[in-house]
């Protein structure tokens, strides 16, 4: 290991008082430069004299208690809709929070019933006439007369949020004491008045702050809490608690039309970001958007003018103010703090547009519920920092930093050496990267869903997902079809585009192979948007005219006209949905001379059977579970097509799409420098630098020879885990 | 072993000529009393002297070839439509018999293209102006102008077959040398009465014939056939080989709108038996079985006039006359015969009504696939043959018969005894049952579909048989949930309801549990009949008011309104179709006090994860795999909901069938005589002849406890395979 002492530092450090020793140690040690307080700690009075950078946390909507518990009509709010009830009788009572938690949630009270809510025959999806029903204020219920009998009745109400979804988190999973917090609404210009007043005094009595580091602008993210104060519904990126009825004024006004109760609770499914979004809904989130990035513009033009500069921490809460909207350059940010748990994470901070720096906030926090007895959190960092690594030698990273209470992180001396490791890996790599960017193999990949652009390098949760319970709930661990984490460490051009983006603007001549990955129904395979024929033709004549197209899991998945994939044409193949069940299945025969056949070392993982079977006599099976296709090619005009059933994330998996897509781009037969094929270790060379990495993902030594820059084939040799610079 | 020779025959022997001292000996030793002719052999002059009943076969569409031969116009027709061809210019070229046999298809020149033939696009599933294509007779092909880019088209065609499907599997499996035979569609007045002037002449010089054994009285099941002559396409009981412009005509007048070539092709679904079916091409069917009764009528009246008998072989043509119809006893029929493989062929023969005699024929046929050297048919015979007898139990069967050539099974002594111990115990059924019925448990037992009492008994194909490759493609073997396979050997009396049913006359007073079982879009599970209000009120009143509800797999699965199983408010439950991901998963909790747990012997098979979660708080879980729930049980009103993932035939499955079955129909505390709990053991009680039977359905010595019907305890032990009686 070799010492960093004279480099300037790179990392953000969490402080806590009485810790102020081992801030210093470690301020040293981990090569920091920044020191942080955050949620549960506050900043020592003698270490804000130091001289580094001091972020200072400010999440203004929980800032001011006193207020918001004079104000509940300022309180966030949302939409929910009752649990159905079934109609035994033609008079039905519906307890709107029924199931739902009552510390969290009231009825709000500040809007009419009549106006703003709506009962719904969930049977027939008819609304029920406002006369038909009556809110009994007293009681706090819905009584409903006329119903049909045996059909189910649901309300759509307004809620107040009286318990911060954060402060119950942390109350309930980290036995945070405290009161319960509230957060305010800035939307009503009453509340934003006095958020603005609070801010401009905050600003004045923080002088030693250097760098303001919000965590929420406006809202927050979706979680939706059962009667036992559980989880019964999350979204991370949702948009479902923006909602008052101010706000839906303003949308009519400004969009000429109205919003309903039913655009926001969609049936039951809150517009998940997994579903493919409505054009009401999209409209919406860009009214939201706009009012975010207006009061966020004029948070950080205070700052600003009171020489301090800003962060976002995009962890969680960026409602609004997604780096990757154009919108988001127009708040003025300095700083995106992104949590990383993996290379998706990292890319999704990474590769947005913008000339801010960019900090990557590791994990684990630390929390009890890692630092405890018994428990090593080199562990799950390792495991993290693998991912990223990969992806850091694609896009520049800027800075590094952690959360969390140091005390604990002190009781283990493992992860603290770890982490000093981890901190001189980071800054090689900024020595020899000089954060400009390494060589890509030519083609642009585009990976088209529903959202595009908007939701770059957001993880496409798989149904898998849905039934795994992870030891924690607020780390993500994906399993099944991952083809975005394969992706992140791989080194081709990468955007995200939309279907939109085809019908408006065609596919753009710099696009080499498009990917479309997810399951069927999910924004990310399409859904709906498969039902229109000028995406159809776009695709086709895209690869008829030498584009690649990679489809995974349902690609192209929409029943009509007597295909469910679309697609299937192209890819050659048809998934079984018990409405082919009269075809004869063939038995599958695997073309064992196909190029991607030998790029097969029997270690890669398909995932689930696919139920997809062959259609065309002219393609190429390269893998099958039984007679389920796993990957299949077919040429299609002068294009390619291929087809994998499920890409979970292995390095295995990683290897074989870059593979796949080297062969969809055509450049099979091409030098690439520095392109590693050893399913364990990536590669990648600097042109500006002249510097060329390998880095070990495994915990094994791992040898492979690879051709540099200057057509030489080096044989490269590597400790565990090792990250080598050349 | 007992010997039986003196009790009266019961079993129809193949002959075959020159193996007449072989067919006389095993007449006596697998107690025989009817000989019969079949595909292939023919009947030796001196054994139809023999004292006995004399089948012979008759398949008058194809019994005259020379007629065949000179009348093409008189040929089966069926509408096929051509594989879609994209359209890379503005005039493409279609060669609609691309992909089809050369040898089994032609393009029908006796019918108009321009009236009788459709082009489509297929992207956007418009029909093509006539104006806009032009048949081309000498090149043979469809030309289109005016395409649009990059959509597919296709061409619906009227072909016209000129090899038998039948006759083309013999020939190319089998080997079978001679002629390509035709067959020839009676639709045709003038065919029919060519054909009924041919059957008079037979009927006349065949003497000796005692039972006329038809095969196919007009048309034959669907198979489509590849260019290689390959199978493609097979429906065992579709209709999609009834089609000629005449019958289209006429269709017209009678009911009042044309059929056009899309509802027969289906966007390339072929109406196939699997799928929900549309009320036009129920219409066609309607119409079909009219024309099929009608002409069958007057064939087994002219056989009847004769002094002889007849009998139709159900194995797989009965396009028309199925004998759940109403109308099929109008033909007059006096002997069903069934190819029976497993107990839920045997229920199909068993359980029409109508006063025939029932005979099943086993598998396998002596032919050499089987009976070849290094092969042990015995294996093939007994796993068939336990399954059958389990069905046998539950409802009259009343002869037994064999096909193929007997010099083939005289090469297999083990076989020709195993025979002989089967045909020995059928005479002990006969003699113990005295066709009379065994003893159910109270509560009727409906399985709902959208085919009901038409389709019943008819196996519920699932998606995972698509997948399965079996040794012998004209035999199946059922793979995936096969919840009617466990159900043919239960002591429950069982009918078919359809959803048409539901609606036109209720829920029948006598039915105690519903059970709705299969894929997703399936004509099993129901498809857009879950789109019905009145479906639902009708199932949840059922439920609430004492019903018992069974869903397995895809139970009222249909995509609206918020739910994915439209009963999911009566089962507790959903299933992920990637649009309630957020929903968090809270970790499954069996609940091991329940009835029904206590009958997991831990063998059970649940096949496939489900992907269904509980939605309702007082689900009961029984089974999951993993978080996927595979074995649920709720209380709805006064009545029960069970949810099953997926039940493969196992006895272990079947035996929990029958718990549910109990517990549903809130039995479960009712005692019951000779029922049984041993998973490979079935036991019966006849009360009409007062006695008893245990099977064993393994090949391994069992003991089980039961109570008889005079209340004792009974322990019985059983020998491997061993059928004993009380």
């Amino acid at each position: 290991m070799t010492t960093h002492a004279s480099r300037k530092g790179h990392m953000t450090l969490p402080v806590e008082t009485g810790q102020e020793d081992v801030v210093l140690d470690l301020f040293q040690r981990w090569q920091a430069d920044t020191l942080r307080d955050s949620d549960g700690t506050t900043m020592p009075d003698s270490l804000a004299q130091q001289d580094s950078d001091i972020y200072s946390v400010m999440c203004l909507v929980r800032a001011d208690q006193e207020f918001a518990n004079l104000h509940p009509e300022y309180l966030h709010r949302k939409y929910l809709m009752s649990f159905p009830v079934t109609a035994m009788s033609e008079d039905i009572v519906i307890q709107p929070l029924d199931g739902y938690s009552k510390d969290k949630y009231e009825l709000d009270d500040d809007s009419d019933p009549k106006t703003w809510w709506e009962v719904r025959n969930r049977t027939t999806n008819e609304v029920v006439s406002p006369e038909l029903w009556a809110f009994d204020t007293a009681k706090q219920q819905v009584v409903v007369s006329n119903a049909t009998l045996y059909h189910e009745y649901a309300v759509t109400f307004m809620a107040r949020q009286v318990w911060d979804s954060v402060s119950m988190y942390n109350a309930l999973t980290n036995d945070w004491k405290g009161p319960r917090i509230k957060s305010l609404d800035p939307y009503h210009p009453e509340c934003r008045a006095h958020l603005i007043k609070h801010f401009a005094h905050w600003l004045e009595t923080h002088p030693n702050t250097s760098v303001v580091r919000f965590t929420t602008f406006a809202f927050l993210f979706v979680i939706d809490t059962g009667e036992k104060n559980q989880d019964i519904y999350r979204d991370w990126t949702g948009y479902g608690e923006t909602v008052s009825p101010r706000a839906l004024q303003d949308f009519e006004e400004r969009f000429g039309y109205a919003l309903t109760p039913e655009d926001f609770v969609d049936a039951g499914y809150y517009n998940g970001t997994y579903k493919v979004p409505s054009k009401r809904y999209q409209d919406w989130m860009t009214f939201v958007q706009d009012f975010v990035v207006d009061f966020a513009g004029e948070l950080v033009e205070m700052a600003h003018k009171a020489g301090k500069k800003t962060a976002m921490f995009q962890g969680d809460h960026w409602i609004g103010t997604e780096p990757f909207l154009a919108s988001y350059q127009k708040i003025g940010l300095d700083i995106n703090i992104g949590a990383v748990e993996d290379g998706v994470a990292l890319r999704r901070l990474t590769d947005s547009s913008g000339d801010q720096v960019r900090e990557a906030r590791f994990y684990p926090y630390f929390f009890p519920d890692v630092f405890r007895e018994g428990n090593d959190p080199v562990i799950e960092s390792m495991s993290n920092w693998t991912k990223i690594r990969r992806a850091m030698l694609q896009k520049p990273l800027d800075r590094i930093g952690y959360g969390g209470y140091l005390s604990l992180a002190n009781k283990f001396p493992h992860f603290i050496d770890h982490v000093t490791e981890v901190s001189a890996q980071f800054g090689e790599y900024l020595e020899h990267t000089q954060r400009t960017e390494s060589q890509k193999i030519p083609g642009k990949i585009a990976v088209l869903s529903a959202w595009g652009k908007t939701r770059s390098w957001l993880q496409n949760q798989a149904r898998d997902q849905r039934f795994y319970v992870p030891p924690r709930p607020d780390v993500m661990e994906f399993v099944g079809n991952n083809l975005l984490e394969c992706l992140s460490g791989l080194p081709f051009e990468v955007e995200f585009i939309s279907f939109d983006d085809i019908a408006d603007k065609g596919i753009s001549s710099d696009i080499k192979v498009i990917i479309n990955t997810g399951d069927a129904n999910s924004a990310w395979s399409g859904g709906e948007h498969w039902d229109k024929p000028e995406v159809l033709v776009a695709l086709r004549k895209f690869v008829a005219q030498g584009g690649g197209l990679l489809g995974v899991c349902d690609p192209s998945a929409y029943q009509k006209n007597g295909r469910y994939f679309q697609l299937g044409d192209v890819f050659g193949l048809e998934k079984e949905t018990a409405l082919t069940m009269g075809r004869v299945a063939m038995p599958v025969q695997v073309n064992r001379d196909h190029y991607l056949f030998k790029q097969l070392n029997g270690s890669m993982d398909f995932g689930n059977p696919s139920y997809v079977y062959p259609q065309a006599d002219d393609i190429d099976v390269i893998a099958a579970q039984g007679q389920h296709l796993a990957l299949t090619a077919r040429e299609y005009g002068q294009g390619r097509a291929v087809y994998l059933g499920n890409l979970p994330f292995s390095m295995d998996n990683a290897r074989l799409l870059q593979h796949v897509l080297v062969w969809l781009g055509q450049n099979e037969n091409g030098e690439h420098a520095w392109l590693s094929s050893h399913p364990d270790v990536d590669c990648a060379y600097f042109p500006e630098t002249g510097k060329a990495a390998a880095v070990n993902f495994s915990d094994e030594p791992q040898s492979l020879e690879v051709l540099d820059h200057l057509g030489n084939l080096r044989l490269i040799q590597l400790k565990p885990y090792e990250w080598r610079w050349f």
